[in-house]
């Protein structure tokens, strides 16, 4: 039964999510019930069902519809979801901006309120009790209802905090203490031609689904929360993930053809994720512990100037053989490449990525295709929107110092980017980024 | 076995579509051999893979890759494939102009070579029989490799006619004379706000399939093969298709949160399809009948004002209940909709819309929801391509001049439009749209 058959308008308890207890136990300290009303949130029902959830018994989530709704992730947990996560098909990724008068509190609110509509729709629930059609006809319904019926379909949120938040002049939102020492804005790199349309931001959501309607109804809807205390900047879609975080997932390809992320770390690499994704106890600052750093680039990619250069100029530019994705020192797609002879050039960008060559260090990538229809000049408006997660940001200035003059450089400009602290997952009976405002 | 892997460098028999011979039947007509050079086609192995396929016998088409490739749907046919195609997941949908010397012979052989291209992709080839990886490692591939591995995945390229081609002041392509009396620029609608980078072209693919990177992927290798001739002058990507054309097919909802399409001419429907949707062949022009034509129109829609109306006016716009699709007169989502009493809105979307108040007429709709990021404000670039195929473009014209005035229209804007002459389909030994130049 989907919850538009059921035309319910008193919430089920089966449906509240455990993590709607955790903000109802907040719910004393924010001033977020009138932005609410603003929104249109039907708030008795909300209430109510906030209060029938707070036993505190997860439902296994019937989702909006009977059909194969996929898989389902669960939202609380150690790590924020959408890391580690077996890379799902598409990205609908937004960068917010606090607006110029918000406060800590609307900050605070802000981040319940979307922990806890996030962890109904990763159940493929509505974005509250009421939902699309459950309230009342005389108000505005809380959800937009174009993912009714489509269920959880893998839908992962994953919530980030900017630079910016902790560098306001006024030291608005309380926080200047707290912001770790690395999280700033990324050094210009050779070739960079950023575009402010696509980079930074105050916060960020980086919805993964199996079905982009769940992703961009997400981002839809948790836009629509954030009215009044923040305002989308920037938002990309992807399609066609170009890494894998697991190892029976098949290596996908990047727009250039080339099997990409072969070497990407996987999520059942637990000493790879402590030692390069994760934050660790004895890092800085403490509330980070268990969270990460995330980098976007938003990578333009000359695909038509690619596409005529020779197959084995292609295979030079990359180090790896285009079919196969063996390395060009021999072997198959998941050989270690060798860089002791000449097969693979000085300057290949496999080389120049490899931790050999950087002491060491490793990200996980979580990148996606991107085609933005085209340019004027009929050219495709097309390339690779990357993500990575990684300890310390320093990880990808370190790599990426490196790549801006590796031979595939030619090729591509990097024109967005952007940085957020990634916190450590919600526990039940709290939010998303609890630990930095306690 | 993928082509990729296989390493061979001579065309393999069994991978060749049939409908390469019809294209080598032609092929002494015209000049596309040094265009190919231009762009690289291996022209050796490409002429042997068309002798090789010449017998006439159609492989099953192993695909690119051994994994599940979905549905696979004929290039061949007496209607063009996409059209009551069940609608598959995703589009990307591309705008061509000939360039501006191009000729006769240019158009002529640019169509061929598209159907060729066309039949060995929906079957999920490489773009030539030496592809990605199988040509010399001296010359750039003919394909351009990020699709290798993912199959069919239920791929159809539908291509289509613009009035300019049959208006060109000097006639460069020797057709004037044969143009369809009803094929010319739309007129203009209450409310239109067209742009002229997502209006109009000369040709047009619709690129359908159930994976973006192979809709992508389609689109780019025929704009490839184009170069010199023709130019991308736009394209979009849709996703969450708006309709259907199978009964089994769920009915799919709009970024408003309303299924839509539910009362679509379906594929079964062979008494509307004849009646609505192909052209007779009493029909002028008589190459035309089999035939179809296609309105691309971008609308914009309005979600953030659409979002904060009561649920009870959402209703009355569009003249059905948003959780079940019922009309409001009373039923469930396929009851036909009752006018005679007052529960539809005189002016709602659905009565509007109607076959009963439009003197019968009746379109097949095709369209997908579209996001492009959002604008500078912060609002969500979003809304319907809306995609119609109609026995004339007539019918189109009838409803939009009453849909221009409905409920709706206060939260839509059309800002694209375009027309297209959709030929027949391709015959085995012939290629899209032989029947106008012979």
């Amino acid at each position: 039964m989907t919850h538009s058959d059921s035309g319910a308008t008193a919430p089920r308890p089966g449906d509240e999510p455990a993590g709607a207890s955790v903000v109802a136990a907040e719910d004393g300290t924010r001033a977020g019930i009138s932005r609410r009303g603003l929104l249109g949130w039907a708030i008795g029902s909300g209430v109510a069902g906030i209060a029938a959830g707070a036993g505190g018994a997860v439902a296994a989530g019937a989702g909006r519809g009977g059909s194969a709704a996929g898989d389902e992730f669960a939202f609380e947990g150690a790590h924020q979801a959408g890391i580690t996560t077996r890379v799902q098909d598409h990205l609908h990724f937004a960068s917010f901006d606090m607006m110029p008068r918000a406060s800590r509190e609307d900050l605070v609110s802000l981040l319940q309120d979307w922990s806890y509509a996030a962890s109904r729709m990763v159940k493929g629930l509505d974005v509250s009790a009421s939902g699309a059609v459950g309230g009342s006809p005389e108000a505005p319904p809380d959800d937009t209802g174009e993912a009714q019926g489509l269920g959880a379909t893998g839908l992962t949120l994953t919530f980030g905090l900017g630079p910016g938040l902790f560098l306001d002049e006024a030291d608005r939102f309380g926080i200047a203490e707290r912001r770790p020492a690395a999280l700033a804005d990324l050094p210009s790199f050779v070739g960079d031609a950023l575009e402010a349309g696509t980079s930074g931001g105050d916060l960020c959501i980086q919805a993964c689904a199996d079905d982009p309607q769940v992703a961009v109804h997400a981002v839809r809807n948790l836009s629509r929360i954030a009215f009044g205390r923040a305002r989308l900047r920037w938002s990309q879609l992807g399609f066609g993930r170009t890494s894998r975080t697991s190892a029976d997932q098949q290596t996908p390809r990047n727009l250039f053809g080339y099997k990409d992320g072969t070497a990407n770390i996987l999520a059942d690499d637990a000493a790879g994720l402590a030692d390069h994704v994760w934050v660790a106890e004895q890092d800085e600052p403490a509330w980070m512990a268990g969270g990460s750093y995330l980098v976007a680039r938003k990578i333009a990619m000359h695909v038509e100037t690619w596409d005529r250069l020779r197959l084995a100029e292609q295979d030079r530019t990359i180090g790896r053989a285009k079919g196969s994705g063996a390395p060009l020192s021999g072997g198959a797609e998941e050989t270690e490449p060798s860089f002791s002879g000449s097969a693979i050039d000085e300057h290949a960008h496999v080389r120049l990525a490899h931790p050999t060559v950087n002491d060491g260090v490793r990200i996980l990538r979580r990148g996606y295709n991107y085609v933005d229809g085209n340019t004027e000049l009929g050219k495709l408006d097309a390339g690779l929107f990357f993500l990575s997660y990684q300890r310390s940001p320093e990880q990808f200035i370190r790599l990426q110092k490196r790549l801006s003059t590796d031979l595939m450089s030619e090729y591509i400009t990097h024109i967005g980017s952007g940085i957020w602290a990634i916190p450590a997952g919600a526990q039940r009976g709290s939010y998303v980024g609890a630990e930095l405002f306690s």
